[in-house]
This record gives C-alpha cells, structure tokens and sequence, in this order.
C-alpha cells in the first residue's frame, strides 16, 4: 500500500493538539509508592504531561477524614493531609499538577456498604451531607493554604466517577448524583471562586446521552457553577475471557469521535452552555486492566490515529493511565498483564508511550493531516510530523517537500522489532518477575530505531518511509547546518 | 559468506579473557573534570574496568610537586595532593583503581627544556634524583596513609611511558632510563613491598626487542624488583593526512599478536624472567587521537577479534583511551573527530564500548573460539557469546546447540544502522556542537538492537545469525524458566 | 553532679554491641513508598543497619496469595511477587536485609474475621494447613530462585509475632500457635535447610515465661528446628491518655535487662537450648506508636544506656521502628506524633536515632563502661566514646587518658538544644504539615553539636564534658597527624 | 554592649540589595571541574545567585581560539568552543548565568610574551586586532545560536580585566585599553545590539579616578556603546607576609563606601553618563587568594555590614570568588588556605556563604537598617532579619515588634562555636588532605545552629539576640499558625 504526501510551502492542515494535557492514573494512593514515582519521572520526561487525574482522593488510605471518639465516648471529626501533601509534593516535583477529582466516600461517611475494587472504595453517597461539605472545603482550603490560592486554582476539579455505573455510585442513581454535583460545586467556588469545576464524569454507554441532557439542564435551571462537562471514552467492544484476562476488539476512531461529537452538540444545544469546555477525563482502548492490547503495538498505531482527530471534539482528554502502578483488580503478578499503563513496570515504555511522546511534543503549526500521516511546520524552515499504519498490510508514505540544499532527515520508529518489548518477553517466556538483567534488556528492546537519511536537493526533497502493521513513525527533516572539520572524512572505514 | 559453528556438550576451547582488566586515559589531572567522571561512570557501568592508567601523575597540573623561594630568598620544596585525592576519590567512586604511571617530570624538576603535547608534558629525566626519589615516596607515602597499604599494593606502578621515543624521553636514551627504572623501583618498594613495578613501557616499533632485552638484562644484573614487563601494541600502518586528520591502515591482528608473542619470548628467554607477567599497558587501533577510524564500527570488529586472541599472549592489555575527553592534541573541535575514546562526548557510546561490554561481562568457560566467534558454557545450563565480521562481504553465522524443550535466543547487534551514531552525525552534516535534543538522538542510535528468537526444540537448537560488514553481535542462548500466567495471549492484537 | 572516668592504657571492660544486627519497621507494605525508602536511605547512611524486620509479609496489601474463581466456577490458587521482589530490590539497594516474619495470614486463607490495626491484619490461624505451607514454600523457593540459596539462607525466619496476645493471635490459643510453628518451621527447612527459624515472637508480659518454656519444651519433644528464641521487650508502664495520645512511664533498664535474663536462664535451663541465641525481634520504651515519648531526648538517653546493656543478654535487638512511615493505628496526622520512628516524615532525624548511629559505628575494643559512659581504644591509639545523662541534674564527665603530644577532641552533642527538633517545632506551633522550608529549619535544628578541643599533653589528657539533662555525647580523641602548612595561622582574625 | 531597635507597624528605611546579583570565579576553565560544579550547585542551592563572572574566556586551556599550520604550510584559524559548551550548560544546570569577561589573549595572539599567574594567561594586547575581532564575534555568533538571542543578549559583557595594574594589561597602557573597548565595544554590538557592554573593569587603588574619568570622556567622545561601568572593590591594607601566606588589615565598610561614590559621582559628573550602572565586578576584604581572613567568621560579618550598604552605590557586586576551586597561585595545598572560596574543598562552607545566603534571600521591604542589623517586613506579617557584631565584644541586640498573640522566633547563628569550621580543623592539627570522616565532621561544624523561642504577646513582643564577636545572626518573626493536634504534650518527658 502506498500513500503520497505532498507538501508545500502554503499547506495548511486544520489541527488541535491537547494530547498533552493530561494523563490518567489509578488512585492517588498509589502515588506514595517508590515504583510509581520513578515511572511518572520517566514518563514526565518523555511526554511532559500538564495534568494528573486519578480517582480515590477521599479513599480511607490517603487518610484525609478521620473520625475517632474519645476514652469519654465523645465522638470527633478531623482531616489529615499528611499523604495528600505527599502526594501533591511529589507531583509538582515530577513537572505535573492534579487534576482533582473529588471522590470517593470515606467509609466512615459511606451511607450504604457498597465497596468496589480490591482497594475497596466506598462508592456511595454521603450519610451526612454537612460532614461531605466539611471534608471538601477543608481538603481545598489545606491546599490553597500550602500551594498558594493562584496555583491551586489553576486545577480543574470534577465531581465523583462514572455515576451512571452502579458500581460507581450506588444504583447509578441519577438525582442523587445531580444533588452531589450541587452541594459539592458551590463548596469548591466558596473556597475557591476561581477553580474550574465539572461533571458528570460519565463512562459512555447509552444512558451517557440522557445523562449529560439532564445534568446540563439541572445545572442550568439552579444556576449552578459549571465549567466544563466531562465523560469518557472506551473504545471496546465484544469481550471474551480466557484465564483472569478479557479480550475486546476495538471500534472504529471514527466510531469514537462521532460519539464524542454527540456529546459535545448536546452541550451546544443549550444556548447556555454552548462552547463549555468538553473534557474526557478518560479514554483508553479497552476499559479493562487485564486486556492485552494494551501491552500492544497496535495499540500504540490506535491511540496515535485518536490523538490526531480527538482535538476536533475536546479541550481534555486523558489516557487512562500512564503506568501500571494499579490496583483495581489486585496486584499484577505478571510484568505482563494487558495493564492499562504505557509503561510496564520496572520502566519498560509500552509502545503507546511513544505515541503520546511524539504528539506531546509536537511543535509548530499543522501543514498536512490525514488518516495516516500528521506534518507540521516549524517556525525555522524545517518539518517533523508523525506517521501510523493501522491498517492490514506494510505502508509506504511517500512525502515530498519544498526545498533545496542539504537536509536530515531524522526517523524514530516504533514497529514490529523496535520498541516492542512484549514480543521479546513473549520470547522469553512471559517471565513474571524479571531479573534486573532481564529488564534491562527489556528496556533495551523498547527503544525506537533512530535512523536518518541525508538529502542533497536541488528542488525539493522525497522522502519514503516504510511502515510494517501498526507501526508509528516519528520524523523531522531539517536543512543541515552544515560545519564539518576540513579533513574529517571516515568513509575509508565504512 | 556461511560460517558454521557446532557445539557439543563436551566442547571446550582454550581462551583468557583479560578484556577488563585495564582501560587507559589521557592524563591524570582531566580526571578532575565533570564530563570526564560522567563518562567514566556510563563506561563503568556497561565494562567494569579494574583499572584504570593515564600519564601525567606528576605533570605540573596535578600539582604535587611544589617548589618556591620565600621573601627571604630560602627556597622550599614541598608536595600538594589535593588534586591527586581528587582523582582517586573519584575512581574509586566509579569502582575502578589507578594503574600507576609515574611519570613526567614536573617542570621545576626537569633537566631539560623539552615538553610534548598541548599540555605541555615535561619528558626528560630529573635534574635532581634525590628530589625525584623524594617526589615518588612522598606520594606513595601519602597514598598508602590515606587509603591503606593493603588497598595501595594492589595497584600496579609502571615507570615512564614511551622512553624508546624522543619524544616521550629525551633522546629516547636508553641507559638513561634504565637508571631512572633503577632507583625508582628501589624507591617503590622502600615504601610499599608489595606493590608490583614494572617496566619499559616502550611502544613498539623496529627498536623495541632491544630495548626490552637490555631492560631484561639490566634488571637481572643489578636484581632490581620487576614485577611485570609492560609494552604497548598498535595495528597503524601508512599514514595519510587530510587536513588535521590522519588516516592509518591496520595491520591484522596476527601480526600483532605475532609481534607481542615475540616480545613473550624474548621474557621467557631469560630463565630469571621466564613466565613473568607481560602488560601491554596501551592498545588500539591506530596511536594518532585525530585518527578517525576509532569513530567507526570497524574499529569495534577489529577489537573485537583481537580481544578474542590477546589472552595468548599477555595478562593485561588496557585500551586507550575508556573516553573522549583528552588534549593530547588540543582540545577536541568536534563530537567526532577521531579520539581514542569508547564514548563520545556528551556520552554517546561508539560502537567499541559495546565490544568491550560484551567481553568484559562474559562469564563460563570457553566451549568454542575461532576468528569470528566465541561461545561460552555457562553453568545453569545456558549459551553465551559473540560474533564478529571482519570480512569484506555479510557473514551468516549458523550456530547449532545441544538441548531440547523451550529455549530463548536474545541478540544485541552493533552494525551499520545499530549502535552507529557517526553514521547518524555524518547524515546530519557532522554538527561541531550538538545541541541537548540532537545528543539524546545520537545517544538513541548509539544502542544495540536488542531481539528475540524463541525456539521449541526437539533435538538441539539451531539459530542463524546474520552479520553485516564489520557487525559485532553478543547472543545468549537460554532454557526458559516457563512461567506464563493462565490465559495472557495477545496474539490477536499482534 | 560529677562522674569520673579514668583511662589507663591496660583498662578492658566486657560489652557485647550488637545494636546494629536488626531494626524494626511497620509492615513490609510500607515499603513500597517513597518516603519510607528515602528515610530508610538517610538512616541507614548514619546506622548502617544489617537486618530489617517487619510485620505483614503474607497480608493482602503485598498481594503474595492469589486465590479466585474462574468464569466456570473453578477455584485457582496462585502467588504473586510482584511487591515482595520490589520490596526486597528496595531493601538491598539501602544496603540492608530482611529478617522474615511469616505472617499475618491472607484473608483468603483466615480460619476467623478477626482483623487488627487500621490495616486490617488477618491475625487469625490458616483454615487450610495445605495452603499455608504452600505460601510458605512457595515464597522460599521465590526468594531462593531470584536472590540465590546463600544469600537467603543467611535471612532469619521468624514465625508470626507475638501470639500470646488475642489481638495478634486468636485467643492467643498457645496449643494453635505450637501447631503452626511445627508445621512452618519444618517447610522452611525443606526449602532452605540453612536457613535459622525461630520464635515464639512473645510480647512480654506475665504470660512470657510460661509461653518461653512450653515452646522450649515443645521444640524439643517433638525435636523440631530451632535456631534462636525470640521476644519483644518494651519498657512502658502506667499508661495515662490524652486525646489520641498515650503517655507511659518508663521503666528502668535494669529491670528490662534483669526480664531478659529471665528468658535467658529459661532457655539455658533445657540442656538441649542452652545457649542457643536469643532475638528481642522488637524493643524501645513505649509499645504504642502514638506516645509522644518517641519523639523525645530523654528517649534517646534511654535508649543509650540500654544499647551499653543489652549485648550482656541477647545477640539480635531490633529497635522498633527506624521511621515513621507507619499506619498501624492509622495515617498519622502531624509531624510529631508519637510515632515509633528514629526519624520523622520529610526525614527529620529524631535524637535517639544519633543514639543508634553511634552506637553502631563503634569500633575497637571495649576499655571502660558504666552506668552513664563507654569508652573504646581503637588500634591506632585514638579513644572513641559515647556518655549519657539519665538523671534529673545536669552532669559533668572527667575523662582522663594516658598519652602525650598533641590530641584532639571531637564530640558531637545531642541535647535540649541541638538535635533535638521536637523543641523547636513546639516552639513554632506544631504545624501539622510543615512547609518544605519549615522542614528544611527542623533538618538543620536535627543536627548535633560538632565541636573540637585540641589538647597538648605532657602526661595525660584530662577531658572535661558537660552533659545537661537526657544529653547525648559522642567523642573522639584522637592523636594529631600534624601537617600543618607553614605559615597558616588566622589568630590575627579570631 | 547593648543595642536596641524598636520597629513599628509604620518603620521604613532605604535599602537597595543585589546581594544575589553576581558572583566571582577564578577563570572559565576551572567551571570543568567536578569538584567545581558540586561547589557550584550547593552554593546555588543556598544562596541562588543570578549571574557568575570569571576571567579567562579566551585564555588556551579553554581552547576557543585554534590556529595551525598544515602539511602544505598553509595557515589555519578556527574556533571551537567544546569547552565553552560545557561551562555554559553546567552553569545553567546549576540556575546561573555567564556575566562575560572578554579576556585574556589567546596565546597564538598575543603581542607580548607577558604572562600571569600559575595558569599562564596572556595578559597583553592582541598583535591582530582583525583576529581579536573575529574571535570575539564567532564566539558571540556561537553563543547566539546555542542559547538563542534573547538568552544571550541578557547576559552582561565586561572588556578585559583590570587593564590599569601591568600584571594584567601590558605595561597598564591606557590608550591601549581604550583602543581595545572601542573595537571590541562595537564588534559585541554589531552581534548582539541588547547585550550590555562595559568596562573598564579598573582594580581600584589611586589609578583608578584617572581611568574611571578617561575611559567615559573617550566613550563619550567616541559615542562608543557603553551599558555600565565597571571596577573593583578591595579592602585589604598594609599586607605582611609569613611562608606563603599573606595577611592584610582591612579598611572600614565606611571606606569602602565612600570610594565606591567617589566613582559614582566620577560618573553622574558626565551629563551622558549620569546614572549609568556601576558595576562592582570584583569585591572582598583581600585581594590576595593565599590570606586566611577569607576563611574566618569576622569576614563573614564584615561581608554582612558591607552587603548591607553596598546597594547604595552600585548596581551589581560580585564577591569574588563563590567556590575555594582556584588556581591563580597555583593549585591549593590544604583545605584552609586563605582562598576567596565562600565554600572550602569538599564542600565544607565558611562562615561568608551564610552571610551571602542570608542576604540572598531577604524577601520584603525594609523596615530598619543601621550599621549591625537589618530588619525586613513581610507581606504576611511576618518580620525577618540579620544581624551581625563587628566590634570587639559581645553584643546584645534588643528587638522590639508590634504585635500580639502567639509568635515564633527562628534564629540561626553563625559565630564562633557554629558553622566556623575552620575553628575545629586548627584543632585537628590542620590536615591538609581531611579524610571523607573529618569533612563530614567539619561539614558537620559548619551548619549554623537553629534555634527557636516561643512568644505569648500581650502587646509587642520583645526579642533579645546575644551575639559574640564577629557572629552573624538571621532571625525570623512570624505569627503561629496554631494547629496542634488535641492532647499531643510531651512534656512529661522534657
């Protein structure tokens, strides 16, 4: 299969790129961990995400709420921030803010026993809403109080998880909901007037519709705050189990922004909510944390095609999640083990890592944008862009741009053999624990080939590039700032 | 071009394996500099050198030997180790000791005008021989109090470097450096009896078997203390010059192995010497720092093959130079630019780091050696190995094993478009000054690639590998310890 | 009130240190925080700790025992490592060893509901003996296959923790107890032979004596391994509360040594035992993690002179615990809090960890030790010492050595006003969660007094030291290597 | 001596401060070093200064200026800037700038042989004012396209480096030096029109007026580019020397002061050049890097009254030299030495880096400043101040502060028991070459102590600072945020 790609010195290409935005990650518990820090650093450093957000904030291990009652059997209420501050410390340290979401029960404040998880949320409503308002209000006025008002305000905050799953919150009872939103929202703006807060934080799904209708016209009729409207987007279809592990096939990208364009023309159908921010504060390809794809090469092709159309219906969207710290369904016993994360741990970049590294640093504006193929223009006369093969068979993209004298042009592929380290543990055996040598070679075989070609153009460069199946490639292609030593010529030796 | 390689159960070859023992450096007192130590510590990580030995001990930037007149006219000597502790406090950081040199004269000592180098290198005998000798004990006295005596005996002390050449010893006067060795020697050992010192250092060429019998014959007649005879080998032939470069032929590593085992002879022809240690306390390719054939991936298969042979004839062999930070010549104008060094500047491996890392890491014993491979048994019952391609033509090594059941094949290939980065450097118009960003691209196609093979074998195991020109491949060959968790297979993504 | 010590260059006192053979830590879950490795980092750079036990190996946070069912309704059973290999990558990589605990049991596995602590420990025997000694083996055979036979033979084993009470062990049912001890200590032999395992982990208490001697007794009958005996041994008496906080009286260290003595002479009393080692596995004063006497300097005082004592009884006493990143009795709320730590969050050194970190780098031999003083003679001449001041008035110490020529005293205080954080932070209002420069003051008010006399002795060296009350004092004296350079000499600024 | 200083909620004084503004070096080279850069980033970390000036740009072991001849006899020039790269990348990873020095002569242009000091800088004029224009612009050219224009254009541009002393420009010859600003004055500009440019970089002494008055008529006449002016500022009289060592009496802050607005005034007398920025590029007590003063305590509190005034009459001022990494006189020979260094080899600080560090980081406005203290009024209501004692006895310093409720007093004090390690290393008999035990002792000595004090104010609160003589004190005042947790009192243990 081929596919040309004509630039020129005028192309223009309508893109919005908010890939960078932010990232997901399982519960801000977690983030106290060693591992956990280690893999945000590595993957700050490649992606440079803006935002983190993770459920569990209000969970019994990061301690906030404490209720105790006293050896005179007088009951009393109090916060405790040490593990938030933690938390929060170490993000700001990794180059990354939160994004907070406000949730979920402590289970001292749980009205009903229902718990979800290994970790066991309380995923209920509150017993005492005074208390509820207590606890948000003193959370958000601890960190004004340490961060500064202007930095805290500065981090969106979403009301609750997937309420319309009954598992997030119990009987997936809508007014219920509506009511949380309502008591929580003015909490936020009385501490801080200025933070963005939203909802309803939907997964998907038929009720998503209905739900986002009716939260919008709740929030219109009460007059509510509401900065931006947030869902979800899962791209899995049909699951099959084998083992512990479950199997979906994925829709089409289409499929995902055309219901995500749903969402976003509800929003622009009442006249006062038009343009509000849309933010999908998870996406991912299955929705499960022990399906394989995600470990996969073709996953990394599917995200990269998503990120270059999500920008036409949303401000925010999240990848759930950056690395496989992750405990909704217990610890993972395998390195291995189809984790949500784009790095496996022991810091062994998944393929989608560099889907995203390629598009958070883009740079420039967009010249050329296609099913396949993403071209931008650099201030400085030069060009990078990114390429990806979802498709059955090897891909040649064919690129020809303006120009003439020498120019670079430089290659990072991601592909069958390079930056797949699940074929070589695959190999190996599927070792649960590696060794630490066994990881570094993982490490080693998660590296994408960087490779360049040199041109001497007289009108214009073609350059071909070879995509195997599921490939992506990374590319620039910069005129040569041309100094060589006189005399240094070692192509006797080559 | 088919190269086959049988192994058996029963397979053993002879091979010593000497690879980390040693690795040169330029001169002792750039070891204070950061991007020094920076290398220093990457090339320790990846080859655990033992030891480490440069010149310049007592050259006037190090500092140690201080001389003045005070107001009243009454001069003083003394000696400053503030930087020579600085060096060694570092190495031993990096977890690697200092090979002693003791050498060149510092310039209040000389007897003679003459310096070599940019650095201004004073190499001509003591005007003073009692200050000289004061110079030697001081440091060793000071070393043996500051680090130990049983730590201090364990480095080895070589006397000069190079006296065989005008220009490293005034007039290359022989008997003038058998003085020198004489009360040296005695001097070392006054303080530290166990310390092994050697000599003549000489570097090869048509005078050196009389120089290293004279030196024989000297020793025995005064029965000076020799520990070792140290000599140095490179493989350069017919210089051309371009510009400030040189270009050098090289000899096969017969001939220099040849040449060293005439050197062993001439040792072991003297009944007192017979079996006496040999140091070859320099190594290359070629001897000239703007020589660019160490920037190449031949350069990696030449060392490979010789690394595979020098165990016949000597028990240290050290190549100069671990890095690139180096003056000899003056300071380096370009990231390549034909340096000695493994690594680059900015700590981009060439591809002779990874030979070295290959050699230096293996472990077993030898099952098979010819002029392109080496196999290694280990005990746990896997493979280890390396292959080389010197030939003009691609090589396809056909490797067969004992064994059945399930085995797993891991490769890291250095070849053209793998671990090259001067390949990349040359395309993106040899950039003086990398910028950070073009550096970390360097460093990512400075990395072998790392593969996988997965064999099921009933009767033995039979693995084709293929080498390009000048390829350096390490390769294990390994039962897998089967631990695949119930049900991962992400074939259908794959 | 005065104290006087006299040295002579024969003075030999008996003392036995092992106070840097164990140290205590909450549960091994902890491990995987940050903070928890950044404190265990900073203490043991100043304790150098070998041996590191905590509670909680097999609790469900470590995720070791994989119990579920199938989509066809089929049981499995499995393990995982994926926590305890990165718990115990992390414990080496500080430098220090587990001390296993086997326990508490996985819920999976609990025979009762009985729960206990805020991290819900299962404290309850197996209701499958199988699948318990299948836990058991399997987390060996682990062990042994990633860190190798040697190296995990040489990790004790101890078998659960103090069963004599209800809360850790179901009506601490002593026949219950007697039958898991047998049936684990004889699994861990099949795997490790050389392994030691111990118990019976008592508390301390009335119950001690009779639990010592029936486990004594029931080892020996039925003739089941048994390397060391081990109990607890806490010094708190009285307690009184105040809100969430315990306040305790101490007792004194004779009568703790005088308990331990007790065990001692049960042990020795059975031919078969006698002087088989014996492990306090857990001391310090107060048992409760939220007594504020923790935090203290009289803690360190204590602590000082029980360390000069308890070598005269047992082989191993681990302090517990070396930080306080601890949640037995929830997440702790502010910085000072009681907590069982050495050192606080945000790596706070608390006084008695200078207790333990001078302790554990002594060397030499012992010339002199008292109720308030030791003193060691080192090889080369110099004196090393640490003294204490229990009592309610302030002391003076005479030291008087032999010698003459010049000497140096180097001491470091620890006292009300240097080392001694909690007063500042007092001072300063408690802040619950100090601001990283609110910190970094209490870091710099954490450190001890380094200070210096230089003495010139004709006969003798007369040393005066003050102690205020609950002082902490390390010294050297030391010989002067004089060096200085000729003409330095600052009096004209001093 | 008692003085007291009574603040109001109205107190203002003047005070201008640039303590932060730049800091010295001794020569460009030098910034190579390892131990150099981990001076470096500990004294950044304390004291954040903006900018870092040194001589030696050009000198030969930077090697920017290549000259050489080839096998044809052709000359060559380039230029190379390796290690220019270097420098400049470490010094922004340590949060600092270059402040340029354009100087000395590269030895291939030098038309003098003069040379000065142990490094061998060519002290003399260019014998080809086309080559020295050349060298100039490549190297500006380079750094322009390295760090990017508006980066560059920020940093300060020096010309030369006090030309009035023979030792440091040819014969002193003035003419010369003008000649050299003008050519080199335009050639910056011609590269960088923002950069600001100045000179003439005059030592001080009785020279200096004639030169200051000279060089601006010749600007002025010349309508050269001229940003600031720049000299010296040393306080060092009547030296006596003592082995290698000099020792100087130094003038009163009054002096020194009033010199510098000698200057000042020199300049405002010039209609075109009235307030112009002066730039102090070199100051400290004395000149001479061999003179103990720098190592003790009365030069830190002698920085601390002059950091206090300087801001009168100068807009940067730059103590010269931040780090004890200096060659000037050859290499160091013990740890103390009398070096410019704020910090000692191996990281150990003298008393003058507090000085610094404290001003540094002054926040506020000022609230009072007399000739021993300095108070600061904070935004939050918090007061902050320093105080130093340069007379012969002990000083009480009565504070008095508006206020009621509960405060806290944070002290930390540098005087001669804390953070004066030069104090223990006499008594350790000045080892010149310490062990990594003895600097971590004297680093250890060389923390200032950090104390606090409680206050429950009625009305006002009254603080009272003791300092000896020549002690340093930073305090801060700052109202209790009250958070105790209910109940936590460890009194019973104090």
């Amino acid at each position: 299969m081929r596919h040309e790609v004509h630039l020129t010195a005028e192309a223009r290409a309508a893109f919005r790129n908010f890939s960078a935005a932010c990232v997901g990650t399982g519960r801000m518990g977690l983030a106290l961990q060693e591992e956990y820090q280690r893999q945000l650093q590595e993957v700050q450093k490649l992606c440079g995400f803006r935002f983190i957000r993770g459920h569990g904030l209000f969970c019994d291990d990061m301690g906030i709420y404490q209720h105790w009652t006293d050896p005179q059997g007088v009951e009393h209420e109090g916060f405790c921030f040490t593990y938030l501050d933690r938390v929060v410390d170490a993000y700001l340290r990794c180059g990354i803010r939160p994004y907070l979401e406000l949730g979920f029960m402590p289970g001292a404040l749980a009205k009903e026993p229902q718990t979800l998880f290994y970790y066991q949320a309380h995923t209920v409503p509150p017993k005492d809403e005074g208390a509820w308002i207590r606890l948000v209000q003193a959370t958000l006025r601890h960190l004004k109080e340490r961060y500064g008002e202007d930095e805290v305000s500065g981090w969106p905050c979403e009301i609750w998880n997937e309420p319309n799953l009954a598992g997030f919150w119990f009987q997936a009872d809508k007014p219920g909901y509506l009511r949380l939103y309502e008591i929580t929202a003015k909490a936020v703006k009385e501490i801080l007037p200025r933070m963005q807060v939203g909802g309803p934080a939907v997964c998907g799904g038929d009720s998503t519709p209905g739900w986002i209708r009716d939260f919008l016209a709740f929030c219109e009729e009460k007059e509510l705050p509401l900065d931006f409207v947030s869902r979800h987007a899962y791209m899995a279809h049909m699951p099959t189990h084998t083992g512990r592990f479950i199997y979906h096939t994925m829709c089409e990208v289409d499929e995902t922004i055309a219901e995500m364009r749903g969402t976003r023309e509800i929003i622009d159908s009442f006249p006062r909510w038009k343009s509000l921010p849309m933010h999908v504060t998870e996406f991912n390809s299955s929705y499960n944390p022990r399906c394989p794809v995600h470990d996969t090469l073709y996953n990394a092709a599917l995200m990269a095609h998503l990120l270059s159309r999500f920008g036409e219906v949303a401000e925010v969207y999240s990848y759930w999640t950056f690395g496989d710290v992750f405990e909704e369904t217990g610890v993972p016993c395998s390195l291995f083990h189809g984790g949500f994360g784009m790095m496996a741990d022991g810091c062994v970049p998944k393929p989608t890592l560099w889907a995203f590294s390629f598009f958070n640093n883009l740079r420039g504006e967009c010249a050329h944008r296609d099913d396949s193929c993403l071209v931008m223009r650099r201030p400085d006369g030069s060009w990078e862009g990114i390429a990806w093969n979802l498709s059955d068979e090897a891909m040649t993209l064919d690129l020809s741009f303006p120009g003439q004298g020498e120019y670079v042009l430089q290659t990072r592929t991601v592909d069958e053999h390079h930056a797949n380290p699940l074929r070589c543990w695959l190999d190996m055996g599927q070792p649960a624990n590696p060794t630490e040598e066994e990881l570094a070679f993982l490490r080693g075989a998660a590296q994408p080939l960087c490779a360049t070609r040199h041109f001497d153009a007289e009108d214009g460069i073609a350059a071909e590039l070879s995509l195997g199946r599921f490939a992506v490639v990374h590319f620039t292609l910069r005129p040569v700032r041309t100094e060589p030593e006189d005399g240094y010529d070692p192509s006797m030796y080559l």
